[in-house]
């Protein structure tokens, strides 16, 4: 095998990922929303990068995907998928997807110039719509490949009222195209994925790199509390109903359960409170739970706990409380296989091996109904994701390179 | 003295108040801002009431106060200030402020009936501004008597912009008249308030009505609690510094310092998550604190030891707090004199006599500034208030009218 240079996967990974911070549909900040005109554009980039780095075929599917396909030892062999997601939060950081999409490109580009051709072909791919932001239409791009989308995701509106349909016209793709995405089990070896971690363990640990054992599966709940409101100078203590004093015991109560076990974590991020003015006592808080573990028994467990801590407060308390189911996904474990690929090339590398669970969802979730899926993490500055601050190393992008360019060479499709 | 029949002073009150409670901006419930056309219609309801019930003179006057003067045994004399507001909050009930001015109009109108003219005049007033929901400018309208407006008060906007000066010429008011609004000391002997307890004090002690020790004094301050957003799924419990978790505490430790006196309360009524997204760790957290005590000590030692709390938290978690002063208004002593004369009122209709502090602000607490001031409040269902489902009983408000004249009645100016 010709091996890059130290240093220059990185380099160039780095250089693309400026050339496509740089699309953006709001001057000032990155902002990708999946079918914006700036999605397109980038996916236009992409396909070129693609391009010069040396895929046979480039080309963006029905649904905003692009896929540049580097054949095996011989033309139309199944593929070993490579990829991540280029649509990007509101006021995003540079490197959530985009970094994987760089590190595909990046690993098609040194088979090219070493004019390796494996015994299997290789797809870079760029999904389009992992982050749930402009459409309720989570995952629909890699859901499209592994053949799970729903027929109805072009009805899907926007919050302007845009359909997804209307949208993915606009962007030059074709509504009447995405069911035939789906791809062919036989066809497809397996998905790998490089991200940024979006969590602080990696740094914590000084590991550029960690394999991922398992994409935690996760739990919401809508929870309301009812209370009496009432005037704020005239009610005494003893005769209230503080619908956000129940709640904030029942806040407290979950991040103490949530931190009973290593790897579980609940968090409330959205709390109301109503009336809602300084001198009335709140009568009604309705808040989120979401909670996740990379065990689904784990979760489960945890979650009945925190429901029944939650009646308990409320009974105590004298409110009442509505617990409401939004979702219960479950986790979606690793390949072995391919975990293990990734992992002797980091042990290769001389780097501590970390195990670590994925707490956020990805693109691999999906892909997993179609075929054996793995993913690297990369450490990144803080622990800091959604967020212009995101931020990774040259050195720990050239790693992360390297370790995924080790792993795709040195797989081999069962016989 | 000829009194009037039993229940007569209550059914009369009753039937006022059904009439104003149909004067509304909103149609479908009870809304009469300061100024607004439903303010102007319901003064100029009470001023034919008050021509009506026998006042000698009835006036609107600069700030739209409507003033109804029933002279004593000569024109002229020193005049005894009856009556409380008729604004609203929104969607409000018809008890709050409205009850006090009909329970003025019927003091008068006892009095006219029965042709007696006692030695000092009697001026029922409908003030306009107490609820401090349209314009920042919180009881303007008794203030203006008492001497302590400032002079920039019509510069103040409501939420459309509108300066309180251009609502006021709209009213049919004066805005250059307002500074003349000022009583003399000389002329003014004290002013008595009926009003609803808008809470569950006596309704609790089965009592019809209470005399008021003071006005509360209250503190209000904004707290903003910094902790560090991240996502939901990635980061460990562990590395966590959640602003929400934080402000729980503060929550409970309010209202549990609140709670270590038996007449102090302390509420917070106002609480913003930010970012406030289900998957987003909340990294801010605002909310207000309102504390309130008859006694400013206790209130100062109350306000300290939260605020102690709050730091003490703060810290405890790695978490910043701020906390910014809003206010601190002192507690407004009642005259014992005037709550003597209505505690004998009391007493001489067999009622068991509660003494107890309001814990809202009124109209009283401006007037204090100006003549000695007494409070009775009345049960109301529940001890709902600011809210359509306000409610008294005829009997109630019997009582209360009765307790008000047997007062003015008895009074005497000093010698």
């Amino acid at each position: 095998m010709t091996h890059p240079a130290e240093g220059e996967l990185g380099r160039r990974a780095m250089a693309r990922l400026t050339t496509l911070r740089a699309i953006t549909d709001v001057p000032g900040r990155l902002e990708r929303l999946f079918l914006s005109p700036a999605h397109r554009r980038a996916a236009d980039a992409v396909a070129d990068m693609m391009r010069e780095a040396g895929c046979d075929t480039v080309r963006i599917d029905a649904l905003g995907t692009v896929v540049g396909r580097y054949e095996g030892d011989s033309p139309g062999l199944p593929a070993l998928l490579v990829g991540s997601h280029i649509d990007t939060v509101r006021d995003a950081g540079a490197f959530d997807g985009t970094l994987g999409v760089v590190a595909a490109i990046g690993v098609v580009e040194a088979l090219a110039r070493a004019g390796e051709r494996l015994p299997f072909a290789v797809e870079a791919l760029a999904f389009g719509d992992e982050e749930n932001v402009r459409f309720p239409s989570l995952l629909s791009s890699s859901r499209a490949l592994a053949g799970t989308l729903d027929a109805g995701v072009t009805d899907l509106r926007d919050a302007d009222g845009v359909k997804l349909g209307d949208a993915l016209l606009a962007f030059g793709g074709d509504p009447a195209g995405v069911a035939a995405l789906a791809r062919g089990r036989a066809d497809t070896l397996g998905y790998l994925e490089v991200h940024i971690e979006q969590g602080p363990v990696l740094e914590a640990e000084g590991l550029p790199v960690g394999v991922v054992t398992a994409i935690n599966g996760a739990s919401r709940r809508r929870v309301v509390v009812t209370g009496e409101a009432g005037h704020a100078g005239t009610v005494p203590m003893g005769l209230r109903r503080d619908a956000l004093a129940t709640a904030a015991e029942m806040v407290l109560a979950a991040q103490r359960i949530g931190g009973e076990a290593p790897e579980r974590v609940a968090t409330i991020g959205i709390l109301t409170v109503e009336p809602g003015a300084a001198n009335v006592i709140p009568g009604r808080v309705a808040f989120t739970l979401d909670a996740r573990s990379p065990s689904d028994a784990d979760r489960e467990a945890m979650v009945s706990a925190i429901e029944a801590a939650f009646r308990a407060i409320a009974a105590r308390r004298g409110a009442g409380v509505t617990i409401e189911l939004i979702s219960d996904t479950r986790a979606c474990p690793c390949d072995e296989g391919l975990s293990g690929l990734l992992a002797e090339a980091v042990t290769r590398r001389q780097v501590g091996l970390r195990r670590l669970p994925s707490g956020a969802g990805h693109d691999a979730m999906a892909m997993a109904a179609l075929c054996p899926v793995a993913m690297l993490f990369v450490r990144c500055k803080g622990g800091i994701s959604h967020n212009p601050a995101e931020d990774i190393t040259e050195a720990d992008a050239d790693m992360a390179l390297r370790v995924l360019l080790d792993a795709v060479r040195r797989y081999r499709p069962a016989a």
